[in-house]
């Protein structure tokens, strides 16, 4: 008997289901309703809910709530720092069952081939990998990337099971400017889903974004920017990242009559993060604590992502769906003490028994020796500008400073929190060295330096002491890309990333570890903030606003030109 | 220029708009706000919203309330008894601007070509006709039909750009005990939108039949019965046909958490009562004063039904989405001063310049020659199988009278309200007769016999004297199809409906003048019900509870057999 006439015999009862999840209620995302009964599975599908079924195996899940998956609605896997076979094993028991991601932190590094190796990986997730293709490689033409991905290489990656479209066109000056490689792109993906990315774009400028049939966006900082996105026809995504963290300026704005068009997600969140708050639960556990009311939270993080991005396979637990459940001992706690991907329960043995992935851009770190010297900010004037950190966010300020002119240097001042930023390129083509200032780590010595530095992922390093740089960003060399923190001439900690410079080989229990090390080493170096090291690879991204660096030097991203 | 490249460059304002709707404010259908400022549109599209724009042209909308086009999510144009130009010209004017219509009345009568017919004129409309391909032709194995369209004939129809999946499954039977053929329908629709019809349907029966993956359904008929659909991932279509009225029955489950997934339909609706309550229009203005939100309602005419049908283009007046504008004088009243379909007023002007389609199906009725003594029903045994009217329902009763047997025959009795009813096989297949007795006409004397008669649509006859049952008959056979109504051996009114037996070549102004005669003409004999003849029509439909007849006879729908 084929699939569809099992489905429809089992959801009938005229044969025994396959599964059966007995003795909890379903929350209904639709009406709010408390459902009881046997939630009956045929394979991968929900076939019956609120009846009595027979099944040739039953899981007791008495007293305990079921809600649909939760669909992480942008992500790049990659900002986790392990490969994306062990974030379906971090994350899933979580109760994330659909992850949107794109992989263009690997495409800024090998391109395609690190396209292709998330689609390979998706085949054997337990979780569902969605692959939206990267629009974006590099983000702008005011960075030296690895590697570039153009129209006909998307045409190449069309077609896989796992894609949902193309992925946050952050380049939006070059849609409401036309520009016509933008163009192209935006034709190739005609009828299909684009995904956006515009912060405080508003007024006209957003209704031209818009135009171009551009309907879900992750980037509003604020409610009322959030507000603007949604009356003008997009889906706002709340994300809640590392650095990024856009949950409470949101959160008013997801209430019962807004919650069909608002999702949820994470965009950049590091395995620290994950172990000591969570991932989409820490999300919905923490709108309902600020006053969301639990129907209007779960409907975002499952149906309304569902409808968003056009999987209307899943979102809610009702026949002919996904067999994608959470079953939680209460919805105001969201904690998971079952999870079934398309009907498999997410156990050690379901994460164990899946194929491997051989990993890609094992030796991508390909930078010049640096001197100390290399790190001197040579200049004649002292009005300076500097990156002006904004914690919690990935926008900058652009500030202005007067800073003296020693030998022809400008040298970091750590008394007036002005330290040095640079950018050293590492795919082996030019060698750049771009230099700044940025204010906000409140480092007191030493430096810090990342091969996650987003999006083309060259090196990035902050520090006080020329030597101290020196010294992590040739050490990143040799253990093929990571982050390091040094003192004194020294090493004080580092992690290996040898995946593109980015992940880790390592179980994400090892990368949690070494991120907590590494934190304390950067405390010790007198850094304030939470999350030093995603806050810094972000300083690098120049389609964010107000004023970032890349190895072509400071990027003014409001005029989108580089001024220095 | 290319259209993506005007679109942004008139979103944004560097280039004039093509059209500005200036002065009014914007109801948005998402978050709720009134949204002052001009509505820019290029071409077929909004382009803007919110902000001061230039137009090559510019109306006046001062005062007014702009809402999206109202889409219906189900109806058969045939039951507006006009061509479907026609039923533009008649309903546009009213805000409709999206009809998703199944051509299974006229594919019933003449196949493939009934529905090609319905496709050339989707490209001539200024409304957005959508055509479902009709799954069921016939409903069942129960009725002769004049064509049959199996999964062969489907294949071929598919790809043209008004198609939106497959029509309602009403072959609920069929789906739930997995026939072969069924099956076969389902499958060559995979993936795509599949329509439900599965009246009364619940518990694993329900799981069954949403297990094939229908999830929108237009049969509920008690909000108990909604609720239960939406809570199987159904969403729900609320109904208000000229018989089936379900509006008042579902309009509690219509609230600001559901209306997200409650869309409006009409099904079956004529021109009397277009013209004299309205369309998609007078459900809205009657859910808000039985106490719906306008937000609420608004939603459900326009945004929850794009997104149900996945017409992701349309349903909130935001840039990038199709130009189906509605202005009103006031949210309560739904009174439409002026209504754009992609970007063009639809006004008399715009209808004359509307390319014109060839009727087709102009000589389908080739009935027998009936006798006054046809309309005997022989038997011997008292016990009788009676059809009971629901007015304003599709569904019937099955009561059970004992009536006398007089000369081997068993004759109407108006005393206790028991007419004749019959069905007259006229596709010129078997000349079948089928005799029954139906009750909640309260007719006197006389008869009425319609060729609309749902959906094998052969002459459906009801009446108290069996002379003026064969007059109305065979006058049906001299004018090409329609509805007649006589008494005294003479036909008292009467009504053309030459494409296909089913709609008239004239305009709806007509249509409707002549149903009025008809409606005083069914008064004259003593009938009751406000609309007595899709009421008639509506009984020989074997797909809806409980007890109908067809041209093989009296239909024991719950037990999907034929008893007689």
């Amino acid at each position: 008997m084929s699939c569809l006439e099992r489905r429809i015999a089992q959801g009938r009862g005229d044969e025994t289901a396959d599964l059966v999840l007995r003795g909890g209620r379903v929350l209904d995302l639709v009406t709010g309703d408390m459902i009881p009964g046997d939630v009956a599975i045929c394979g991968d599908a929900i076939v019956g809910i609120g009846e009595d079924y027979d099944g040739r195996e039953a899981i007791d899940v008495e007293g305990l709530i079921l809600v649909p998956g939760f669909i992480d609605t942008h992500l790049h896997i990659e900002s986790s720092m392990i490969t994306p076979l062990e974030f379906d094993r971090c994350v899933t028991p979580k109760g994330i069952t659909t992850a949107i991601c794109d992989p263009h932190e690997m495409a800024n590094v090998i391109g395609v081939e690190g396209i292709r190796y998330f689609q390979k990986a998706s085949e054997h997730a337990l979780m569902d990998i969605r692959i939206q293709l990267s629009s974006c490689v590099p983000s702008t033409e005011m960075e030296t990337a690895g590697a570039r991905i153009d129209a006909e290489d998307l045409k190449l990656l069309k077609g896989h099971p796992s894609g949902i479209g193309l992925a946050e066109f952050m380049n939006y000056p070059g849609i409401i400017h036309r520009d016509p490689e933008v163009m192209d792109k935006l034709r190739l993906f005609d009828g299909q889903h684009v995904d956006g990315h515009c912060p405080q774009l508003s007024g006209r400028d957003l209704n031209a974004y818009c135009s171009a049939g551009i309907r879900t966006e992750h980037e509003a900082t604020t409610a009322e920017e959030a507000r603007e996105k949604l009356q003008k026809g997009m889906r706002v995504l709340i994300r809640e990242g590392s650095v990024s963290k856009d949950l409470r300026a949101l959160q008013p704005v997801l209430t019962d009559l807004t919650a069909s068009y608002m999702c949820l997600c994470t965009d950049d969140r590091n395995p620290l993060d994950m172990a000591e708050y969570g991932h989409l639960d820490y999300m919905i556990r923490t709108l309902m604590e600020l006053g969301c009311s639990p129907l209007s939270v779960y409907r975002a993080a499952a149906l309304s992502a569902a409808e968003a991005f056009g999987l209307k396979d899943r979102g809610q637990i009702a026949p002919g769906r996904r067999a994608d459940i959470v079953a939680l001992g209460s919805l105001e706690n969201c904690d998971a003490k079952l999870v079934l991907c398309a009907g498999k329960v997410a156990d050690e043995a379901a994460f164990s028994r899946r194929g491997q992935v051989e990993p890609v851009g094992l030796d991508s770190v390909r930078a010049p020796t640096v001197r100390p010297e290399d790190f001197r900010h040579e200049s004649k004037v002292e009005r300076t500008s500097v990156i002006g950190i904004v914690e919690g966010k990935i926008i900058t300020e652009h500030l202005i400073e007067n800073i003296p002119v020693k030998c022809g240097d400008k040298r970091p001042d750590h008394a007036r929190d002005l330290a040095r930023i640079a950018v050293v390129e590492r795919h082996g083509k030019n060698g750049n060295i771009a230099r700044g200032f940025v204010r906000g780590f409140e480092i007191k010595r030493g430096a810090m330096a990342s091969s996650i530095c987003h999006d083309h992922h060259n090196i990035v390093c902050v520090g006080i002491d020329y030597s101290d740089m020196a010294v992590s960003v040739n050490r990143l060399a040799e253990i093929k890309g990571g982050i390091v923190v040094a003192d004194g001439g020294a090493v004080l900690a580092e992690i290996a990333l040898p995946v593109a410079g980015l992940m880790s080989l390592e179980p994400f229990e090892s990368v949690r570890d070494g991120l907590l090390e590494l934190r304390n080493a950067a405390r010790s170096l007198g850094i304030s903030l939470e999350e030093p090291f995603l806050q810094m690879a972000f300083l690098a991204l120049p389609v964010i606003p107000s004023l970032k660096i890349t190895d072509h030097g400071l990027v003014d991203v409001d005029l989108f030109q580089i001024i220095s």
